[in-house]
């Protein structure tokens, strides 16, 4: 399988995620929430681009039967029902609700990978690497997609592309990895047993340590979740 | 000292390069050409964009003067006197001379910190990762630019720019790395002895071993030579 891997949307090639199944990570935090919200039963997740969006869609699709969730700059939006972190995201207050969840950078992520052709766009993160890579197993060809932190190189989001290409590898897939799957491969080898060894190291990972935030331990746990959330036509977020 | 590494040109951040010292680095080939012309005694290096404008600028300084260096796709380009190895820029070659050079990457890297408002760019390249790291190491912040492959994240550069952070270490300059800028020194920390070990995985250089190039160990021996070139407000790229 050839796997070419982007560290952030905007340096995306668009023909080697033509046709491809992409998969999109933003693992600090939106794509660990997705995958939680779903897991918990939420109905799905809708991604927008912005705050004024998410307001007007609540607005359209109901407002009891959404929650709103979303950050700007890792904090919650005023007047939305969720912030950015997977923890809350309870089974209790997810199960059989709309999310229409807005974030700076995961959102981008799954759009560019539409407007590139993918052919089937796939949440992953750390929480379900290897559900994520059984789904594609059989794939000639993808893409993974980072989000990255402010369209720049984040290793958080490379440690959780490193833990999907492992998982896949452990699969017995025979593995053709371009420069930054190598990269993001070798750097998972090393700090797996530690990945806070390596996130000391990321910017967008002390940011949220400052903030206080205490759910850092909970995006880092590896197959914890078995969901595969797909991007679909209708612009929603599924668990199939 | 701040230090932001970018792995292309197409994803460098305007505000991390403004006002700084931008060191660009094309490792395989275009920047160890550079060093080692100007280690040799070329006069100096006009890097321009394409194989007409070479053409045109050789005519007007007078083709004695002048030597016509550079590749497309890694080979020679029909009509000009040098290809893109180091080890066609001897002395007795180059000497006195004026190279004028286009390479895919490495120029428009150059070009690109120019237009970031990058105050002073230095060339930099695994052979003379010392020099370069003695030569800024009295700065607040600096840039390194990496100049890829095909716009891509490529793991020769990302190791040229480890060298050169680990450069800095040695001479006892206390670090702030952003997130690729630990990545690359920890690459370089894993592969220093056996760099060949890690450029097995780039794409780049392996196409460069298919092609039969001879010069690979040599782009990759550390600290052989001691010029600093910089690229100057006209134009060209001397050694000072």
């Amino acid at each position: 399988m050839r796997v070419d891997v982007f560290s952030t949307h905007a340096n995306l090639v668009e023909r080697c995620v033509r046709d491809r199944t992409a998969i999109v990570i933003d693992v600090l935090r939106a794509t660990s929430c997705m995958v939680t919200a779903l897991s918990n039963g939420a109905r799905e997740v809708i991604p927008v681009e912005d705050v004024e969006e998410a307001l007007k869609m609540g607005g359209r699709l109901g407002r009891e039967n959404v929650l709103l969730g979303g950050e700007r700059n890792a904090l919650l939006i005023p007047g939305f029902d969720l912030g950015n972190s997977p923890l809350e995201y309870s089974g209790e207050k997810v199960r059989g609700k709309v999310i229409v969840a807005t974030t700076t950078n995961g959102t981008r992520a799954i759009r560019r990978a539409r407007t590139s052709g993918a052919r089937r766009i796939l949440v992953g993160a750390y929480l379900n690497a290897r559900a994520v890579a059984d789904r594609v197993r059989d794939e000639d060809e993808i893409a993974i997609v980072c989000s990255g932190t402010a369209e720049r190189f984040s290793l958080d989001d490379v440690m959780a592309a490193g833990s999907i290409i492992a998982e896949l590898r452990e699969l017995g897939v025979k593995l053709e990895l371009d420069d930054l799957g190598y990269n993001a491969l070798f750097l998972y080898d090393q700090y797996k047993r530690h990945p806070e060894d390596l996130l000391l190291h990321c910017g967008h990972y002390r940011r949220l340590v400052e903030l206080g935030f205490d759910d850092l331990t909970y995006c880092f746990t590896q197959n914890k979740l078995d969901v595969v959330p797909s991007y679909d036509e209708d612009g929603a977020i599924r668990a199939h």
